[in-house]
């Protein structure tokens, strides 16, 4: 059966000041539209995936564009649900050196946010599907946001759908308590877990060392089989990045080969391309070590391209894998 | 007594997209900062007066660059509260000949609609202040934003401040039966009303072709003395708008002696215009006539600039009152 | 049965100096997708319709770039050939006044004017197709163009789909003569005909005063039952354009209750519009005066967009078409 | 012989807020390079004369970059004397409708202001010279500035060059008074006075309605054998431009056959296109019809395009003069 | 008493190339307004001092323009002339790599430059004032200028205002002589001198190692009390700046805790955004350790925004001083 | 004798995504002329030698536009050829970090690619010419181009005119065999040959260590008596180049005394500029030192420059010859 992915989540309005500017100086912004949930939805869409994506979006005009950007990128937006009383926005500023970036939220009672669980027929919505994502923004928006993404689970697990999760803890819309408590109830129907070494460090209190030991701490815990792992530092006074992948799948460790020391144009949405790229390579069943090969990879350009979006095709990775002069093994 | 202005409102973000494209087909947007009452503050402003403004923004870059933008155009910030969750926002898409401006409110749980009358000191913020305006869009976004305008009112009638009120009934914010109930127990402190044709006809039932009963009939009802109207019409398929003011003060009615015939480059905001001139010449004392013919050319030149604000200095309404061009008569 | 439209023809990128710029003028361009089966097929998309798109695109950025417009105008490109040589180009310079547009064609050597018709299986491709939509471009580009159009023909005849053709004749691309002669093969096929009056007056010899004598010489010589037609001609010095639209639907007549003047921003695709907007209409079997309002309207907006797409909704179409401003009866 | 022409006159710096932006509005400017004199040579350069320029530029970047401004408009630039202080800079900020344009000279100290007449040596800059112009501003920058244009005049006729000048009174610059003074000391050089019909009634007091009297009396006066001029008037509330041509040849007077009735773009330079197109047309040994028109023609292409240079190719020219849309006659 | 800031100096409008561009190669630049004290002034306004600016403008829309720049930054325009032939202007193309920057001074002949010493009534306009900052750009424009200088340092001196000033050594517009000439006249009003180790040595032919010494000497040569700064070299082939700061006050000698390790996206401002910040700390009575790494933080920021003013707010200081990723101790 | 150049090749429009944008993600691009030839040709404008190219353009807008990138750069254009069906065209998205650029050709069936060799009569075009130089990607462009080149050849050689080859070898123009066989043909015609340490490699099978050998080695095997070679490695992952030039003359070898490291904006072109400057230097007869070290400089600044073209003056290169920032010896 050919893998067929559903991704649940908000999608935002991102608004950026133009080129070097700051939100202080500048009228020109960018309006583009992404969230973390999107952006894995975008990147299996453009990796030529049959993905659709779930959400709520005011019936405006600016609803209709973001329509239009999940399309562009591949992604099927027939069950997407129109009303409510705003799209939800956030403003980023570029960071540069000691300038770091600048994150503003303006996602208070967005359409999304104000989603009624009812609203969504998931045995409808989950016709076909094999796979569903979500991420841990979305039980953070609303408790309503929570039951849904509950009722979500309890359906998939139902339909046998493999699950996977991006933990994406963010300290602006929860605490590390209640996050701890929301996650409880949804993690056990988890299959895949997405993570980076620093929210696995603040949320769970491992500071990633030893991945297996790691593994075996969730899979205790929550009974999650696999987990995908970005795992990063900054270097040279904040100009370079470096960056690799781990997966542990169903009890199998692998690294990725390479680790990549990197220029950062746009850090946003590096880790939710790693999480479309795992799902990806899985989904395809490529080999453990290619998948976390392609996965590291595809993530890494990433960064190196403007928007929280992974606007590449299967040929951009293709190319890094095979360059010789980007590596830092 | 120098004449020193306040006054009362939100000043919300302006999206729109940049050139003659629609929202549906660009990621270019400008952001400024305006609001019918900061429209007013900004050209009072830009044509010298001493002027404030009280409203409250988000403590974030965003509503950081919104101060910025208020006191470029020497608008005096000192009262600004700080806090609340959101700045307003508005989308605007210019139209075009059949195809019509596209106008989408964004201002759902914005800070100021959020204020609480408590955290307005009026007596405070009155201080020096003549001149005290605020529009029919604030008592519309929530009852305390009403209760603010009526404590307000109440503050200035007993300080002796001039009240100026712009109807600007909005539609999209509250019923007319909503608008007339509120309306009713605001209008009464106003010394000043300020409107225009269109919205006349809409509150109360009027269509205004003689004016001195309209004023009759606009004191009988409220005690308004001075009524200050926008006359326009639209011409040539849209092409074009005919723009003329009528004011009449105390009585005494005057109409501009000059109605132009213009294009449009940008609608939004005319009307702030021709109010914040109309409360200029009447607080620099100008001879009736001079007040209404500075207003109307004030006015016109707005629907000549893009954005909401009308960004003049006071020599070039001199230059169009010169001009030998423009007029219809 | 669901209406399904699959459009055939070209994708072109369109070079467009940006701004009020002459090509001599200017380093900076927009560099947009359309074409005139591919605008068909776009606003189409945009109506709601299932919607589907057939052409060759070059196996580059460029390529894939194109197919993210025809998806974000909610148009299918599962069916989209990739190889080639090259995307077909042309390069726009829009005019203003007594400087008239400036068009030029760099479509020589294109992927799709190279096209093999062995590589289209037409009994795949219509599978599930209700409605065939071609151009008088198509033919025009390459002997083996015209005969994958005669293919289509043939196989659309015979599974009983509806077959529409613009006749869009371009005299850059082929004489009057060598038209003829290839459109006299491909005509009798066809169901639904789709032209303006300056080009039936060309090709045919015929200057639109009475309609009806029009669809009966058309429906004599080709065997078409239905033909729409966009009426116009210019005005004012050129700053004003006038409007209309005609159907004759299986011998009955009808033209637009309102014949349109407007200012143009973009000249190119209201041709497009108008026939994807009849097409639409008759699809969802709207009643005649109803179909043929609606595409007047819908292809008058298309004047007011940048670009050669219409990019509206369908209430942009029922804005105008309940607007009193724009009409010149 | 080929004609050969010199033209003499400062290079400006033009900057312009970009798209309808106000000076006080924003801070993107385009700084193109342009100047009356340097405008004529730059529309000889596009018509395919032989066409050299002479002016004075400081010694940096910016100076540089005018040079290829004008190399790029197929101008010699081998002449231009480098050094002195700064490049002479206008500001222009276009109008619209009710608010007429703002031009603002920043051309105090320029290096071309403070040239001195000991820098040019006319003959080696005559050298194989047929045709020198320079305009009224060149003498009212500086009495340096004059005494060259004087070496200029007495050098050329001496060489039986044909001397041009366009008065372009620049009340910004100088009287009345003074302009009649030193002006009288240049025009008896002068074989063709170039002028509309505003500056014609400023300087001379002659409201031009016969223009064989016109012609008469600057020949009592001048000398002056030949006149062309521009002849316009605005219309329909500064929407609409009427733009003719007329020329007195030696004792032959024709007028355009065409009066133009246009939207304006960018009024500055027109005449300068005018006065370029009638050297040209002069130089080329065309008819004196086909001469009028050709200047009207081409100098109305002028007003549709942004700048002040006549970005056309004589292609151009020729689709106006051959279509049929534009014409008021 | 509040601490209330006069700076003194001339404003200038700052043209470059958009993006990445030579000023050779483009014709889009931004216009903005700047200038070393200006700069002082518009950062103490971004960190909420009370703050004036003296200087002269020209009374037209740039002047109008300018003023906007300095209100939008919080500072009070009250005092500001107007009148005068024109706006200075300066040119800076950024560099990258190895080409370096290339700015070119226009500002010859500006309002400023051409100050009558007359035009400055010292006494009203330090009313209130306690600080008084100017910088060594001022008196090597004119003599006028110096005069300026020297009246405005004695009135201060008399009401026992604080002087501030930055050396800002340029040896585009006096000699090393002629600087140090007349900055002995004005450097023994000073009480806090403002430089960086470059021009340090340039003037004075002082290699800064011992900051001790350096201190004694200055006050030996001048009196001068206390001050202040910025230590830098480049690092790794340009493309990383070392910065520092020193702070000696009245006898007490502190070093910034931070030596910071960037990369500079806009070197021009740098140096005045350490003065303003030594002169914010010092005037809110900061303890000097404190005081010098504020300042050390808010003046590497500088490096990291484009433009010349600071754009900050006391947060981003905090923000910097707070991470741990960019310092190099 | 002067030195009189004559560049043969094509002038492409090179198509870039605007800032840091994928083709995949934008609408905005520059359009800017360019090519191998071209940029030599170009590069020699720019430093003031007489230049002039020989390509052919097609005779639309596109192509004049062309025509005034070269003059603006000092390039005569008297000789270009007009007709044929289009400009060659190439899209390149400037490289990120891991994201390496990526340059897409559209040159097929170009006007240039189609040139008969029967257009060119190289008696004529060769008048006065002292040096002429052509690159290794016009033989790999047609059959006609390759006998162009050789005719050229020929008649140069008659003529004691220098020949000089820039090697380019481009794989996807051609194969190594291809280019092994048709270059035979011609570099025994060539005195001065030019090439980088890269493509030696590629074609020779020589990794160039030893360059005297290397020298030899193209002597015997064609009778090339001069080669310069730039060489370059790239370092730090990627951000950095490291660029140094070789230069064999009649049996003298010298190296660059600078060996740089830079950063890049943009690569494109850099090697066109050591091979344009080492012309430039030998036509000027600078001691070979002074010639290597003024190449591998000019070419330097290139890589810092966005677009093909070295947009530099002289100047430009005698500051980074006297600079000691960006040395690495």
């Amino acid at each position: 059966m050919e893998p067929k992915f559903l991704c649940f989540g908000e999608l935002l309005g991102r608004l950026s000041p133009e080129g070097d500017q700051r939100i202080l100086q500048t009228n020109r912004f960018s309006l583009t539209y992404s969230g973390s949930e999107a952006n894995v939805a975008m990147l299996l869409g453009n990796l030529g995936m049959d993905v659709s994506y779930v959400t709520k979006l005011p019936q405006n005009d600016v609803g209709e564009a973001a329509l239009r950007a999940l399309r562009a990128h591949n992604v099927q937006t027939g069950h997407v649900l129109r009303g409510g009383a705003r799209m939800g926005l956030y403003f980023v500023e570029k960071g540069m050196s000691a300038r770091t970036s600048n994150l503003i939220y303006d996602r208070v009672g967005s359409s999304f946010a104000s989603i009624s669980p009812d609203e969504l027929d998931w045995d409808e919505l989950f016709r076909g599907v094999t796979h569903f994502h979500f991420t841990g923004i979305t039980p953070a928006l609303s408790d309503a946001c929570a039951q849904a993404c509950l009722d979500a689970c309890r359906a998939a697990k139902e339909k046998q759908i493999v699950i996977s999760c991006d933990l994406n803890y963010r300290a602006k819309l929860w605490s590390v308590e209640k996050a701890n408590a929301v996650l409880a109830t949804l993690l056990p129907y988890v299959d895949i877990l997405l993570s980076n070494n620093a929210e696995i460090e603040q949320l769970f209190g491992i500071h990633t060392e030893n991945y297996e030991e790691l593994a075996d701490e969730l899979k205790k815990r929550f009974g999650i089989e696999s987990v995908g792992t970005a795992v990063y530092s900054i270097r040279d006074h904040g100009t370079l990045l470096d960056w690799a992948g781990v997966l542990s799948y169903k009890g199998q460790l692998v690294q990725s080969r390479n680790r990549y020391t990197i220029q950062v144009l746009d850090p946003i949405g590096g880790g939710d391309s790693f999480s479309a790229a795992v799902l990806y390579g899985l989904a395809r069943q490529m080999p453990l070590q290619e998948c976390v090969d392609f996965a590291t990879a595809a993530s890494v350009l990433k960064f190196t391209i403007s928007g929280d979006v992974d606007d590449i095709t299967p040929a951009d990775v293709q190319k890094l894998l095979h360059s010789k002069d980007f590596l830092n093994r």
